[in-house]
């Protein structure tokens, strides 16, 4: 984890780009928090909850990179938040835009641009409108953003970087900010036109960036440790289900996950308490444990309560996973 | 929920099927004090951890149905569950019963059996040869058990309660404890030679058991509130992801998850914090806070730290998820 950290912001420092680490894969203070020493700009978050809770844990200046519907309740979070930390917050209509006006008041916000992942966001020819609208409510506009989600496929990075870099220059090339950069992409040349990246996985990794080739086994720094309980034939039933793992399999997934000790094996099936893998070779015995590194590592710490931190083959230290849950 | 609970209960009443509720799917004592009320012979659950927090909540009866491998630090805690309330623990080879003997001591103990969903359990012609062993390592064996997962398909749940049945039947006939039911088949006729049943998700249904034809969205006990945070053409993406849902979805479901008050409108793409939606008619506005029924409703339960307790439109309590993330 230290490496990947340490990796990440140096290649980020040596292209004059802006890191802000998206923290919704760890939702860990003391991970923030090493971010932040290692030279992060600040940090980006997906809810208010996280961002109230990192902001306790001492962060700054943080963005959350999701168009926010302030109902009331969030309204008044927003607001406090707003008073305590440089906030910035994310929009793409201009019903929310002055929707937060209203509940809120005005805020600091980035333009959420689409580039090709069809989720929230508006076409690139549509952020000019939005930015003045957002300007006319009264929102300072910092600049435009985008999450280039379509990169995770096997072979679509590089497009998805390059889509991602033409999204913000169609949008707005002199924008003060020009935010995107996917754990898949970030480390990639085509996305030249940016001047800040939000990765998060690379903190850990997963069987997922093993398999679109963003990184090796080496550099998967988070596994579940999954006891042998039963066996049959070619393969081992661990103790390690959708219950820590998470669910997520996108279709060009080989399995439910990935063992680094044993890179031959797959996880052919998974159910809430229940791992079955396939081995290549001979299977483990009962009562083994075994390292599976999850396909998407962010669900997974959010379904843990603690991570225990180990160095040289020991464990060192446990840490509270703060923001687990925090959706709201 | 109130009358799934019932419902359950008198159809295992009126077969005079003892019903042992999974209480994996619902996590909350308050739930487990009502399936006890109606006249739950016991609980069933996955995991140590979940055994202890019933046990802490009440339940004096409870089957660890699976096959619990006793590492040192969970044999001490299952030797102080089995001096607290009637427990019984699954085997399903004879590793199993010696390590639990050697480990724990004698246990009362069922014999998983695989009834077609290949997953752990021995084929009903092994269940004899296991039952001696884990006689001979000193337990109490009280019967077999099994889990027809692979009912969850559309049109075969009455295939699978029939192997489910026939399973227990070649496995053995007379044994005092015959155990299987999941929600798809425990109501089905061709589970007779059962006296055993352990639904869990009827407490609550969700999207898969609606589109597997088990209840209609009037039997759906739990959604997600979610709100809409933008809108393009037909679709609108509400902020409840993968966080809150859960990733769970089979090949045959039509997508992340149902809308009861939209039948029609389809969850096409789910992330993190994102679903995105497709409606057949209108769009609903932003702001708007929609009812989402996951597809694996247990997975979701595991994602709450509370449920909202809701009555004739009014909320009129929240009860703890006490046993949220218990896997160990």
């Amino acid at each position: 984890m230290d490496r990947n950290l340490r990796a990440m912001a140096a290649s980020a420092g040596e292209r004059g780009l802006a890191l802000r680490p998206h923290a919704k894969t760890h939702k860990t203070v003391e991970i923030a928090r090493r971010q932040i020493e290692l030279g992060a700009a600040g940090l980006t978050v997906a809810t208010v909850r996280e961002a109230e809770i990192f902001a306790d844990g001492g962060a700054g200046d943080i963005f959350i990179a999701y168009p926010v519907w302030p109902s009331p309740e969030r309204a008044r979070r927003l607001r406090a938040l707003s008073e305590r930390i440089a906030l910035r917050v994310g929009i793409d209509s201009v019903e929310s835009a002055d929707a937060l006006t209203r509940a809120v008041g005005p805020l600091d916000v980035l333009v959420e641009v689409d580039s090709g992942h069809h989720r929230s966001g508006v076409q690139p020819d549509g952020a000019a409108a939005l930015t003045e609208a957002a300007a006319k409510a009264g929102h300072r506009v910092r600049g435009i953003f985008t999450f280039p989600g379509h990169g995770y496929g096997p072979g679509l990075r590089e497009q998805a970087a390059s889509d991602e870099a033409r999204a913000l220059v169609d949008a707005d090339p002199h924008a003060e900010v020009r935010s995107g950069g996917s754990t898949p992409t970030a480390g990639l040349a085509g996305i030249g036109p940016l001047n800040e990246i939000r990765p998060g996985v690379y903190v850990f990794n997963d069987a997922q960036q093993v398999e679109l080739g963003t990184c090796d086994f080496d550099a998967v720094a988070l596994t579940v440790a999954a006891t042998v309980v039963s066996r049959t034939g070619n393969r081992a039933i661990v103790d390690a289900g959708s219950k820590i793992l998470g669910a997520d399999r996108l279709a060009w997934a080989t399995g439910f996950g990935r063992l680094p000790d044993f890179p031959s094996a797959r996880v052919v099936a998974l159910s809430e308490h229940h791992a079955t893998i396939e081995f290549a070779d001979a299977v483990p015995a009962r009562g083994d444990v075994l390292r599976v590194a999850p396909n998407h590592v962010c669900a997974t710490v959010n379904l843990a309560d603690d991570l225990v931190v180990v160095s040289e083959g020991r464990e060192v230290d446990r840490w509270r996973v703060a923001a687990r849950g925090a959706n709201t």
